[in-house]
């Protein structure tokens, strides 16, 4: 593979923020060297792997043209590192923080070791923690909710794709103390499973054709959401319980590559009509730069390869429910793409820049 | 198109019903033609249709192998007629429905016509009813809940698609008393969108590599549904009121061809262990020769192109509701092969004949 | 996964030759499994496999509904078998058919190690062979072409997928000595891959919305169809030579599961007219149950999931050159279901028993 | 549907030349428009259609984010155009253009109307030529073969996506003089059949899991083809003949959405080594900013959305003929980026302006 034109040149300006990208080989990690690459005010400082070290990434991902080889991490030498992003599997991403840290970088952390902020639960659907001194630095970090705490984290720990689309769906419902019983069943591509093959999750003779529930009863996500939808909701009882219910998530796999949608059946704590609801959305959302509210419910195809989310709520007057539909790409705003939302945050650049 | 070799000739036994499928040119006519032309104990008797006449219909659909021309259908001639399939859409049948009837043939009827006992539900969600003075002689057509009636009804109103994989979903619960509250979350494949082409609905460009929810809070099997769980729950009031509440129904089109995947959320009466959810399903459907209690989530693929309905039960100890999965082929149990799977019983052969 | 209803019970007679399938867990094996489980004339006596040994083959394949272990091969206990169907990679297939002969058994073996007549072309393609000496033994298992000798031999040399069809689609012109010059373009579908899941081959993420041609000017199946259609072309010069000249044949990979298309290209040793060629085709295959010619380019959707061919051909008055298309299903008529068509033939069934 | 964000204000720069798209109701003028709508340095001007009058573009497209209005074309209020894009059928387009050309516009046609100079070639393939007195002031529109009088050029015609692929992959084999026998077997997502919905040509239950060959000995691109490779190929005979001869010309509809190859098997006038195919390939794009040339075969998956074509170039000793695979995005290098990358080219801008 030659080298590709495009890829011939970064973008940025001298002086730009050096960012380097550890554990680039995983669809997370290389489409978040491609964003930086192509991004006007970062500068790709390197991109390593725990596997397929000195290949060019542009071999194992032609499509994103990053003509850099893939290193290994040597922690001693990241002297000249301003942030970074990490795209591990949890427990083995937590180290990594930890020394990119000491070596005075910020880090983005693109896996589920400081999204929880209670040991406790992280360990229940985790197991052991490797470096829970750190968690007090994090902030979690969907930009809508927590962006100016993201503004100045040592540690940001980019959501779930889950959480992302579940918890923007939800969050004017939960502010507005509307949450009595919620069901998120939500539908995502394959690439969702990751880069490595498997008969049962992105062989495309078993995901082709089919649509397949999975983690029954049991996803990882479910906790983010609910202590995410938990912050938001208004203090009800005494020392401030909010009596917020459980969620009923649960995670299908659909026939697709890059796509996530998040089917939500709220129902309320009280009547709501249709132009409370529609109002409740106008006003959480009108101005975000990524959040799209719409009056039809959205595929996913419009937000592929985006960092929107698009939005629609209705009421059911014949249940008394309320649904909410989120659609986003679950590798941009669902990883990738809202991490280097994330980065444009921390280092006071518009929120929008390199990706529109 | 020369004659397949294939098709050169059915198979049937001298002296068999001679059944007539009417509308064969949609994607459920054609199907039911083909399962009828292979079936053993069925005579082919004839495919009529409101377009393409004169067509073979294995130009139409090559791959059904069913070598007969489309006709014009002549209500008059329709003496060697026993029974009849017919797919037209909703108010279109009733008149053919009555017509065929009233020459003394037995009718399977895939429209809407014929399954709402009420016409006022039908009214509201279809307009008016041509032939209301038929609806006392339709039985609703789940083989697996009306089976006894079945076998000497005069009109059998096929059930939607999406009230076959919900309703076997949900029976179980609804017997026992446990519905307090049910959401559907549906999905399906593109053929449920029929043959009519649509930039919307069906063209590749727009239903590949999406997710769409559709008919939100409006869609037209949710009294189908209430009413058949209606009939299962048993009396709790007086007067033999259920307190039955409404049923959350969701549909949405993922890219595939023919597949569905009824995914419920219930939230029960009481507490359900999970033996004893697992034992109300296994109960149910021990004698049922095309529905499979599994003890995994089931993906759609396992069904395709059969009439088979494959259903998983759970419960999650983290919210207290029970997750039903149901997965169906919509044309085939979800419409054409159940039509067959009744032919069956109407003419008293094994309920699986020429559906293996 | 409860024993399925369907798998409750083979159809076989009394009597029926037993048949092992060796190398089940594969795609080839479990759909040869299947369609013996079903067959009417035919008792499946086994399933094993080199892996997955204890596993239920309706766990691996919930679709196939054979509800078998798999089970190591044990060659000394094989007495009870009458025939196998060996689906193992080449080189480990070749000492299993020595061993199946040995005991008395048949083989219809799925690997490339009897298809070429010529030692040393199999050695310059796969390498050493394990068992030289069989190869005397082996019929060639494409039935259209040598059902007589399959009705007698000890070893039948399952072709290829992709020499099935272009041998179908091109026999015609090479009898009647009207291939000067051959380019066969085949594009398949990703079941041809097989199970073994792959990032660069079956991942639905690097599979779907892509076309990708591989094996460039080196596949494997070229020396198999240049053998069987240089036997069919008459001799033309002294000593018998056929003056024939190499295929171009070129694969790609494209976006479906089971599906193959051979376009083939052929500049004739002389003119052709448009009637002569569509009578070349009427002729060859006017009584074959599975070849259907037909009067316009077929897709293979027409094909998938049986044992047909569909063949077009067409002349180019723009270029002289003939088209031949070809469509079959790649794990149906491509491999597995042309293995129980020659079963049929070795033990003098209709040759369509249990494919239609 | 809100007006999103991303639309909410074009990007170009004051003074920008105002380009139209006309026909942008169709899958090219649309994405014309959305290339045009983020491009920093043209303003667009605004977008008609023949149908959707009165809509807005980002409902009939929500993932283009173009919140214009679709008007009706009024040629007499075209002053303040400078350009335009015309994405109209063969036929309806050369007036349109000829309007345009009187209102001082330049245009870039989509259509066939001017790709090929000679009239009677045009009328043989698409009947008569409604402005055949503007076929002298059209430039062919492949960049990369006439970049320099497309940069003056009134009219440029758009190439057919093809075209495209095949004459980059063989255009430095017909400089060399190498033609002497070409096929070009080429596979397309459906989006190559634009927007009308069709059961045989975009129905996903059609389209989907099948592999179809069209236009069988017929494709219109063919005479297109032939007179590009015509024009670069050396004169060998007197009076100028190249004595080239015609292209055997294929296409092919595959389950994809954006996406097309062309794979080219070419009989060389003379033995042709790897090394001196590979330094012809080099040499002739090693300056083009969007013609990749690739040690290994392509996949269409990497130039998705992109002005890119990838290719790459083999030899087979076996046969002796040269293979070349092209890959590009059937709707953007195939169609409406190359437009925008002739308008950068005709207005003095960087030809990777607004396509990177």
């Amino acid at each position: 593979m030659e080298t590709s034109k495009r890829g011939s040149a970064q973008r940025f300006e001298r002086g730009s923020p050096r960012v380097l990208v550890a554990g680039a080989t995983g669809f997370a990690g290389a489409l978040a060297a491609h964003l930086l690459w192509r991004h006007p005010r970062f500068e790709l400082a390197g991109v390593t792997g725990r596997s397929d070290v000195g290949a060019r990434l542009d071999e194992l991902y032609p499509r994103y043209r990053v003509p850099l080889r893939v290193e290994e991490l040597d922690e001693d030498a990241l002297e000249d590192v301003d942030a970074a992003v990490v795209a591990y599997p949890h427990a083995a991403a937590a180290p990594t923080v930890g020394a990119l840290l000491h070596r005075g970088a910020r880090v983005v952390d693109l896996s589920a070791d400081f999204r929880l902020s209670e040991l406790e639960t992280y360990e229940r659907w985790y197991g052991a923690h490797p470096r829970p001194e750190l968690l007090d630095r994090a902030v979690y970090g969907l930009t809508e909710l927590h962006r100016e705490r993201i503004a100045d984290a040592a540690i940001v720990a980019n959501p779930g794709c889950y959480p992302t689309a579940s918890v923007l769906a939800l969050a004017p419902l939960a502010r507005a103390g509307l949450l009595a019983d919620v069901v998120v069943d939500a539908k995502q591509g394959v690439s969702g499973a990751g880069r490595t093959a498997s008969v049962d999750t992105t062989h495309l003779s078993y995901t082709g054709e089919n649509i397949i529930p999975y983690n029954v009863a049991a996803h990882r996500h479910t906790p983010e959401i609910e202590e995410q939808l938990g912050l938001l909701a208004p203090a009800t009882g005494k020392g401030g319980e909010t009596g917020f219910r459980p969620v009923q998530f649960q995670a299908h796999l659909v026939p697709l590559d890059q796509g996530e949608m998040a089917s939500c059946y709220v129902t309320p704590t009280r009547a709501v009509a249709a132009e409370e609801l529609v109002g409740l959305f106008a006003s959480a959302y009108e101005h975000e730069p990524f959040v799209e509210v719409v009056d039809a419910p959205p595929g996913v195809r419009e937000v592929r390869e985006t960092n929107f989310c698009r939005i629609f709520a209705a009421t059911d007057a014949h249940t008394g429910k309320l649904l909410v539909f989120s659609a986003i790409d679950n590798l941009w705003k669902g990883t990738s793409s809202q991490a280097v939302q994330d980065l444009n945050v921390m280092y006071g650049y518009p929120e929008t820049e390199g990706l529109l």
